[in-house]
C-alpha cells in the first residue's frame, strides 16, 4: 500500500488483534460454584482501547478455543469495550489471514498483542507486535515490542500509546514526503 | 471566603470528589458471564472516607461515563459508603463547577482525587488534590500531592489523613488569628 | 490463674479473637452489581485456625459494625471455619470484656489479632497479640508481635503457630514446675 | 518396571497428582454472601495441564477434605480442565496408594505437586515432585523440585515443562539402550 515510498515507511496500523487472556487480563479466570466465570479488566487498558478506536484503529479481541472464555462472558466484554470478540484455534495466523484479506489490508497494517507460544507466528508477521512483560521467553523472542507493564495491568494501554505514536510519526512523514514531492 | 486573612490561609476542605476507578479501587473491574460486574474496596480506604465524613467533609464519588461502573454497582457502593455517586463526562471540571457553585463554595474548599489525564484540570484547580502512586506521569504532574499508597490499597485513606491534618492546621491558625485580633 | 508461679509464667491461650477484615482477608471486600458481597480467604490461614482449634483454642472472628461484612457472608465464613462470628463496635474492648468474664478467663488467656487504630486497646491488654505486616504504624506500636506475613496472605497462620509454640513452652514449664515441687 | 536397566533410569511419569488449593490456585478461596464459592485459575497453568495430557500423562486434581472446595466448584474445574478431581484426607498417601496400584504403576511413574505439611509423604515417595516457591519450608524440604513460580501464577506450568523434559530425556535414553543392546 505504502510500498512505493520504499523501505523507510513507518507502520500505520489499521487493525489490532489482542488476546483477552494474559494481555487484557492477568491470565486469571475466576470459576464459581454457581457455574459463572469471571475475568477482570483494568480501566487503564480499556482506556487504551478507547484511544485506539478514537484514532480509527479497529480492535478485535481474541480468545483461544483451547482455553475458552465462556461465550456469555466474551459477549459482555465485547459489549463493554465495543469490540468484536473472535475465537482462534491452535494456529491463530490461519484464522486471522482471512480477516486481513477481507479488509484489503497487508500485515504491515496489523498490530498484534499476544502472550504465549501459539502467538509467535502472528507476532512475527504483524507490522507492530507486543507482549506483556510477564510473557514467557518464547513469546518475547518473537515480538517486536516488549511492554514494561504486566498483562492486565496496563500492557494494552502501553502498546496502544506505542501504536498511536507510530501513527503520528507516519502521518508527519507522509506530510513531509508530499511536501518534498510538490517542491521538487 | 477566608481571603481577607491574606495569602497565608491554609486550605479548609468542605467537599471531596474522588474517582471510584483507580483511586477507591485498583482500577480493576470484574465482569462475569452472568452479566454482573464487581469491584473491590479496601477497608482502610473506606475508613478514610468515614473519617472525612465524621469531620464534616462531604464526599462525592465519581464514575466516568467513558468507562462506567454499572449503575446498580454504583448504588451499592454509594449505599455502603453513605456517599453520593456522580457520573462525569470527558471534562469533569465542567460537571463539578455547578456543584461547587450550588454549595456556595470556592475551589479552595475542594479536595479532588483522580488518577488519569482527564482529571488534570480538576487536580490543578482544587485547593487540595492527590493521585495514587501508580497514576500515570501526566496525572502526577498536575496534582498537589502524590500518595505513597497505590490505588485501592490505601491511597484514599492517605489523602483523607492529609486533608484532616490541613484542616487541623487551619483551625489552629484561625484560632491564633482571632486571639491576635482580640489582643490588638 | 497461674499467678502463684510468679512473673515467669508463659501465656497459655484459651481463646483467640481475630478481625476478619485485614487479618483473615487482605482488607478487600468485593461488591457486585447484583448486591452480593465477597471476601477471599487463604488456605494457609484457614489451616492455622484449624490448628488452633485442634489444640483446644476457641477462635472467635470479629467484624466491625463501622464497616460490616454482610451478615450472610459472615455466616458463610463462620460455617466454613467452624468459628463464631461477632460484631464489635468502636471500642472492641468493651464488647469482648463480657465474653472473657463469662468464660471465667483472664486477659492473659486471650490472644488478639487486629489491624488498625480501634484494635489498639485489645492489642495492649491481651496476653498475646499480633498485627499483619501491612498494618498501620499506630497498630504496630500497640501489639506484642508483628507478623512477617501480610493480612490475608498467611498472617493468621503465622500467629497461630506463634500461639501454639507458646502453649507448648508453657506446658513443658508446668511439667518442670510439677517435677521440681514433687522432688523438693 | 524399568528396574532391570539399573539405577540410571530417568523418571517417565504416567500420572500426575496436583493440589488445587495453593498449586493450581494462589490458595485463595472467594466466599460470597449468596453462598457461592470461587477460585481463580491461570491460563498459563491450564496450558501446562493441557501439555501433559497431550503427551499422555493422566492428571488428577486433589482437594483436601479438611478445607474442601465446594463440590459444584470442583466439578466446574474438572470439566474445564478435563481432569478427574479427587478428595483426599489427612494422609493423602493412603488415598493415592489404591489409584497407583489399580493403574499397575509404581511410585516412580508418579509426579506429585503439593504445597503444605500434609503433602510431605507424597512429595517424598513420588518419582518427581514439586512445590510452588511460596510453599512453607516443611514442604520445600520434602520435595524434589522447588518451582521458581508462585502457586496460581505459573508453578503448575513450570512443573509440567519439567516433567516433559524428563520424559523426553528418558525416551532418548531408552532408545540409546535399545541401540546399545542390539549392537552388542
Amino acid at each position: 500500500r505504502y510500498g512505493y515510498f520504499g523501505r523507510d515507511t513507518p507502520e500505520v496500523v489499521k487493525i489490532m488483534f489482542c488476546n483477552i487472556s494474559g494481555c487484557l487480563t492477568e491470565g486469571r479466570i475466576f470459576i464459581s460454584s454457581s457455574g459463572t466465570e469471571m475475568i477482570s479488566l483494568n480501566t487503564r487498558d480499556t482506556a487504551g482501547i478507547r484511544m485506539l478506536k478514537n484514532e480509527g484503529v479497529e480492535v478485535i479481541l481474541l480468545t483461544s478455543n483451547l482455553d475458552p472464555v465462556a461465550k456469555a462472558l466474551s459477549q459482555n466484554v465485547s459489549h463493554r469495550l465495543g469490540c468484536e470478540v473472535m475465537s482462534v484455534h491452535e494456529k491463530p495466523l490461519e484464522d486471522l489471514k482471512d480477516i486481513v484479506k477481507k479488509r484489503g489490508l497487508s500485515w504491515n497494517d496489523v498490530a498484534y498483542m499476544g502472550n504465549d507460544e501459539i502467538d509467535v507466528d502472528c507476532l512475527n508477521v504483524a507490522g507492530l507486535s507486543a507482549v506483556p512483560s510477564d510473557a514467557p521467553v518464547v513469546a518475547k523472542n518473537g515480538t517486536k515490542y516488549i511492554c514494561k507493564a504486566l498483562g492486565g495491568k496496563g500492557a494494552v494501554r502501553e502498546f496502544a500509546e506505542h501504536i498511536l505514536l507510530q501513527k503520528r510519526k507516519a502521518k508527519s512523514q507522509l506530510e513531509q514526503d508530499r511536501i518534498d514531492r510538490t517542491t521538487c
